[in-house]
């Protein structure tokens, strides 16, 4: 048994911060969302780079697995070691090893969550943008390609992160990128491991892009009657060249599940939630411009988030819509899909997905990120009824072949992890097996998060070359 | 000889647009800067994708080396056929096959220049923003990750493309990301591509992002008693988020080159150029912000180039510099160098490059894009003083180890080609070697553009990992 092999080793490595207790892999074992309990055969916490390079090495030794985890906050079961192995727990490199206020850069480590980088930096007047609602860890939002409310404004992690330390699958270390802006120094690592989802290498430690806190912030909300309304006014904003920090889509089923849960009483029909940043004048101007938009377009009960408090407000309760979506129906699970697509097919994406929902008689609202075509139906289901699960897999199946009908992919950003896996042929063809000469030249023994990303090959190692 | 043995196949698929008359295969041996006259055996001029496949396939069967070729405008010899065979020009793919303006993007064939594409969108309130000053093709443009001007605003050639149809080294065609606006789908195969050369494959086909026109555009110019002021300006500017579309330094050696050139009348210091997008409101509020910035910090001689027709003479007077710099002194050549530096380290680093250019007798204008920490040395040398190279060589490695030593890179937009090779394992380490290890997995008989970007491997295809 590979980890048995690996075990000794792991042990002059961690001594006792290698756990086999029943607790620590079961709370490894779970997910977000539905996957069935996975627990891995051991749970690591290293403190160090040099910890995560001798823990690697003592699993390559045994061809044993090694699956990273963050805040375990992924929702399509990222870090499960579904081939047994070590599961890397990245929470006591938690450091924010540097700030260079100047350069307007973090290096921090892995196990350091977006909040806890916030809240370091709030002496600063700098702040890190990228936000999935969820308190990830930054080692994971790197891993996953993260991006959320205001990936419009200052992109995904894909933009945000400048450089990278990595532990290959051997053990040995690497550093890509720099703290240049920008370079044209060869194969762009950084990006790729970027979005690799652990599969190539461990992230040990992130230097991530800040920004500086706006002078002035405005945020709004407004209703529309129809979704093509709101998405045609998103078109207009982002033809007008309006930088919008976030512009944010929620169906009239969000908004009753969200004035329900939070006493809030918008009109029960699609909203958009929009923020601007910039200098006192700049956020004005554009604010009245986009209120000019809205107007054109039909929108109704426009209203500005004067204080901070109130913005603050607003965009909790957009972040806590997926808590007041699983509120709004007793004992229920939810399946939360995401897809995106160019935006001039958003709004049909949005409506031909509620009819599916609507025709399989589930409940499902619907909510996004509208400014990137990327949006998420929140499938309510019955934990104990098969045909409810059946019925969602159905409709998550069916907006992913949608999407790439509609030159879209398959997620904007939740990931591949277990759960769309079956969808990756579907959307890369042929540059699949690219992707799998790339894992094989990297983890020729597939220990990196095995089972994940790519297609296991029966002899790692001897990539055939394209597949 | 591998050409020889790919000569029949390759006629099969051109027909006489396979030349090896004199005059095409000195025009592609030639490059912009110092590199010796290198001609290839062939020149071939497809006119599909399907064409290039052919092409590809049929060197492969040869092991025959094929080079991309775009409109030869790189610095670095980028396009050389150093080990013989094929040169791919891509002048006869240059159509702008689709516009979505709704999507704001544009997908067009490798061989259409940047010019061009802006030309076809003149009427559309779009346009595509990464402006290398060169009117390089966009595929060439790619495979650089070139930059230019505009890049802190709207980022490199790496933000700004969607997606690729890309020819692999066994003459496949893979298609990568795709019309979403952002995704997590997998390996970023497409900033895997953006940048590498052509050393991974030959890109046919790229899916751009493109931008909507400013309703406002301000530029100005401004004078400082001392380069560091300069950079003060730029970091207080970029620490405000003022949202500069252009801000560029320029040292009084340029500016003395470029009155002379232009007769243009500014006094002989350092100036910033700038360039504020936005609407009405948001332009004159940040102009007015910048207005006091450039006032804190000593800047001088503050002047706005109100009307359309000055500010073209303002960026064609940037875009001459090169010329003018080459103009100020009568049969000289230049070796034009490039580093980039975190924003704090830029003063300093200007600085150091000025005094070793004086120490070493030369001319050497000091020009760059300083948003970004990029700039770039236009050294002067006479064309057959041989000390006059080595020194100028000597100063360009002086200037890429410092760059490492700031914590920055090599080359913030000019690539490596044949001119950054010897610095590679310099700037990355053991990275270097994942670099090989991917070159090996997607190129196992490395024949797309060989002898640049990684070692060359005595045995191809077996890939030591990690070396």
């Amino acid at each position: 048994m590979p980890f048995q092999e690996a075990q000794t080793g792991l042990q002059a490595v961690l001594g006792d911060r290698l756990s086999r207790s029943k607790s620590d892999l079961a709370q490894h074992g779970r997910s977000e969302t539905h996957f069935p309990l996975t627990p891995p055969e051991a749970v690591a916490y290293p403190e160090t780079t040099a910890e995560v390079a001798g823990i690697v090495k003592a699993c390559a030794e045994a061809a044993c697995p090694v699956v990273g985890w963050g805040a375990g906050t992924s929702l399509e079961g990222h870090g499960l070691a579904v081939q047994g192995g070590l599961v890397v727990d990245f929470s006591r490199m938690d450091r924010v090893l540097e700030v260079r206020a100047e350069d307007m850069v973090a290096v921090v480590q892995p196990g350091v969550t977006r909040e806890a980088l916030n809240h370091e930096l709030r002496a600063t007047g700098l702040f890190f943008p990228v936000d999935p609602g969820a308190n990830a860890t930054l080692g994971g939002m790197a891993s996953t390609r993260a991006s959320g409310t205001t990936a419009v404004r200052y992109g995904t992690m894909a933009e945000n992160v400048l450089a990278l330390e990595v532990v290959l699958a051997d053990g040995s270390v690497i550093r890509t990128g720099s703290g240049a802006r920008k370079a044209s120094n060869g194969y762009d690592l950084t990006r790729l491991m970027v979005g690799s989802e652990g599969t190539l290498g461990l992230i040990t430690e992130l230097t991530l892009k800040l920004q500086g806190q706006p002078e002035a912030v405005a945020a709004a909300t407004c209703a529309f009657p129809r979704m093509g309304d709101a998405v045609d006014c998103v078109i207009a904003t982002i033809q007008a060249g309006l930088p919008m920090a976030r512009i944010e889509f929620v169906d009239g089923a969000t908004v009753e599940a969200v004035n329900a849960y939070s006493g809030a009483e918008f009109p029960p029909m699609p909203h958009l939630l929009v923020e601007f940043h910039g200098s006192e004048s700049s956020v004005a101007g554009d604010a009245r411009f986009f209120g000019e938009l809205v107007n054109d377009m039909n929108g109704q009960d426009f209203s500005w988030a004067e204080r901070a408090e109130d913005r603050t407000a607003l965009w909790q309760m957009r972040h806590h819509a997926y808590w007041a979506i699983l509120a709004s129906r007793k004992s229920a699970k939810a399946i939360v899909t995401d897809m995106c697509v160019p935006i001039s097919r958003l709004a049909e994406a949005v409506e031909l997905t509620a009819q599916d929902i609507a025709e399989a008689g589930l409940e499902g609202p619907i909510l996004g990120h509208v400014g990137d075509g990327n949006f998420h139906a929140i499938l309510l289901i019955d934990k104990d009824n098969p045909e409810h699960w059946q019925k969602a897999k159905r409709i998550a199946d069916t907006m992913a072949e949608r999407a790439l009908a509609f030159g879209g992919t398959i997620t904007g950003e939740h990931g591949i992890g277990m759960g769309k896996l079956h969808l990756m042929e579907a959307e890369h063809g042929l540059a699949w097996g690219v992707m799998e000469a790339l894992k094989a030249a990297l983890d020729p023994q597939g220990i990196l998060n095995p089972g994940k990303m790519v297609r296991a090959r029966p002899n790692g190692g001897n990539s055939p070359f394209p597949p």
